[in-house]
């Protein structure tokens, strides 16, 4: 099968391989270790004589830009890096703008390609830039997050966000490579690597009950960098892989990769994307809310929300809205943030529902007066 | 045939119909008078249901969006509008950034549609900003200029300028439908009509020498507004239609389009996007130096380039480098701007020329020093 995982041809590595083949724009994720010192040799072979433009943050600069760089220099490979600070903030019209005109001010051509080298943040910029810069450029994926290898860097949804809410602004557009390289995530902050674990433990939850009981039995395996952790990297990839493949612009089942996100993206918009919430951690709110919410309307067993919940929270989650550090306002604010999400469809709420762990379902009709007092509930609970 | 001209169905009109039959996004251009009266029910029964946000500039808005208004009204059609300044210099990420989130303030969904009612400017950038808001918007162009009736509006490229060049920053959109209300001319400065008949002549130039002598003869029932004019709009509607299913996106022929926009292109970045230079007045200067330039490397003629000169002076144009007020810098400030030019590709220059009237053709090795020396004899004739 297209999406299934399959050993990296080369016997040097011990990478997993998984294959996107979208038509006329097929391509590889590669997972392993010691893949940004290989980097210089996959580029030269697969792209000869094309020049690179790495977009990357400022800590990822630090901690893993020296590998990228020297891999690609032993290459002989031409390249030019523009750094942007980290953080949420960085995905803005004004950064997008330094990115298109320092990728021009560069010199590169339609043929050459855009390296995102950082988490999703790096990923959804970097790929929006290239994806309007002379009306499309070519664009690779190295993500360092676990967020961003898992979820973020597959399937070809870029963009920035606006006042109005998140990822309201981008493009379709499908990298020609995804280098995962599994090393990168020893420099990566525990903090931000719960937060990629929220969204591993979303495929489990959306489809693949075996899988979300496997989470759980391995999760410490995972968190402490075992061979699991290259398993559930390649497991997700390849599930993501399955939704883009069935649904590449989202007008039906990839809409289930937001199980949780209505939720979070609400709860990320009224902390203001700051440090106070981080993606994944505003998904594990989510999803837990998703699960319960779900059981309030009689669709999902009740204990469920209680068991993904003790499961987030011993991977370091929050799980609650009394989870989140400080104030988050009145039921109003979230119920406004929910209405402008781009999931909204002529005046009805769409929402991820779930008939249990791996039954997720898409749902078009959730009455919104439902959806406020569940709220109200969980802001006292 | 799929992009000839027919007569609308609509008894009640004199309109034209060019269908461009894109797979999946297949669309109609309808050219004919008094379009603006009837948008409100053409729209009312093709987007039943639809909110439709209008992009327009000022001096449109004072001509024509009174029309515009009133036919939706009347149909009971919610709209929004958005008002940029008129001019090139509207071309900008501020600007884009600015329509963007006027669009999202306005709430309007992914079903909804924008509206571009102006020149090529307000075509190009809102289209531009329904590609990327909630990743593709759907939208119309209602063109209003001679040169969006003609080239603009039809095949779906869209985008803003960079410091570093015109139309470096786009996405490739089609739009769902376009009205090209011949009306609209009526109020057109009589620049910006001779401006936009330098493209009409273009398409002659490129491959339809019947044409282009039929223009000739027709030259001035066009400026003055008989049939003649709304079969010009039709045939070169129906001639760029031709060109776009051929190459959407410009990895070919599409190309040919090009004719006398590198040296055009570098003419007006030069001048600044101002308004010493239109973009079809540098189109009509580079559409005879393409002729000279070629005639001057043996391909063609040496007497076209006189006759065309000729024709498009008579209809007003500018047609050599002296004809620019103002200075215009040296031999070395236009072959920089040749090169950051779009159409570079790793280094080599690549020219429209030409065989004769009617026989472009794309040429991808030309020699930067040939285009010098040239550059520098038409500086001084
Ligand atoms: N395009 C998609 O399909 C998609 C899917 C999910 C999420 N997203 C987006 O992804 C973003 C979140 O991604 P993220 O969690 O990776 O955020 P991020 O890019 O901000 O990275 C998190 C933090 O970790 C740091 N970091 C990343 N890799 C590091 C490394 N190897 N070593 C040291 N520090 C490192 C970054 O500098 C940053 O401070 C959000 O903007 C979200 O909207 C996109
Ligand atoms: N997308 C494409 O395929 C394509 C092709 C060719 C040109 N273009 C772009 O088109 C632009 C030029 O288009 P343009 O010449 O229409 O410029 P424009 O949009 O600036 O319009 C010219 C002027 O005429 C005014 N105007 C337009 N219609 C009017 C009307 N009916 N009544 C009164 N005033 C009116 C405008 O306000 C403006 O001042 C350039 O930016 C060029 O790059 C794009």
């Amino acid at each position: 099968m297209a999406a299934d995982i399959e050993a990296d041809g080369d016997a040097s590595s011990s990478a997993h391989r998984v294959h996107v083949p979208l038509e006329g724009r097929s391509y590889d994720i590669l997972i392993g270790p010691r893949l940004l010192e290989r980097a210089g040799a996959l580029l030269a072979e697969r792209f000869p004589g094309r020049r690179f433009g790495i977009v990357t943050d400022t800590e990822v600069a630090r901690a893993q830009l020296p590998r990228l760089g020297a891999s690609l220099d032993a290459a002989g490979i031409a390249h030019g890096t523009i750094v942007l600070p980290n953080g949420e903030a960085t995905k803005s019209f004004s950064r997008l703008e330094e990115v298109v005109e320092g990728l021009l001010a560069a010199r590169l051509e339609r043929g050459d390609l855009v390296i995102a080298l950082g988490g999703g943040v790096i990923g959804d910029l970097a790929g929006f830039a290239a994806a309007i810069t002379r009306r499309g450029m070519d664009f690779i994926q190295m993500p360092t997050s676990l967020l961003a290898q898992v979820d973020s860097s597959v399937g070809g949804k870029t963009g920035i966000n606006s006042p109005h809410g998140k990822n309201l602004v981008g493009a379709f557009h499908q990298p020609r490579l995804v280098l995962a390289d599994l090393d990168t995530l020893d420099t990566l902050p525990p903090r931000e690597f719960a937060a990629g674990y929220a969204e591993v433990v979303k495929y489990g939850l959306i489809d693949d009950e075996a899988f979300y009981f496997w989470l759980e039995a391995n999760r410490r395996a995972i968190f402490e960098g075992g061979p699991e952790r290259a398993e559930a990297v390649a497991r997700c990839c390849a599930a993501k892989t399955r939704f883009v493949l069935a649904d590449e612009k989202e007008t039906g089942v990839r809409a289930l990769l937001n199980l949780g996100h209505t939720f979070g993206h609400a709860l990320e918009k009224i902390t203001g994307y700051s440090g106070r919430l981080l993606h994944g951690e505003g998904v594990a709110i989510g999803m837990v809310m998703a699960h319960a919410f779900s059981a309030r309307l009689g669709l999902a067993p009740g204990q469920d929300a209680e068991r993904i919940s003790r499961h987030l929270s011993a991977a370091g989650l929050p799980t609650r809205l009394g989870d989140i550090p400080g104030e988050i306002g009145g039921t109003d604010a979230i119920m406004d943030a929910i209405a402008q999400d781009k999931k909204v469809s002529r005046g009805a709420l769409t929402f991820i529902l779930t008939r249990g762990i791996g039954q997720a379902f898409i749902e078009k009709g959730v009455d919104p007066g439902a959806v406020r007092s569940f709220i109200e509930d969980q802001r006292h609970t």
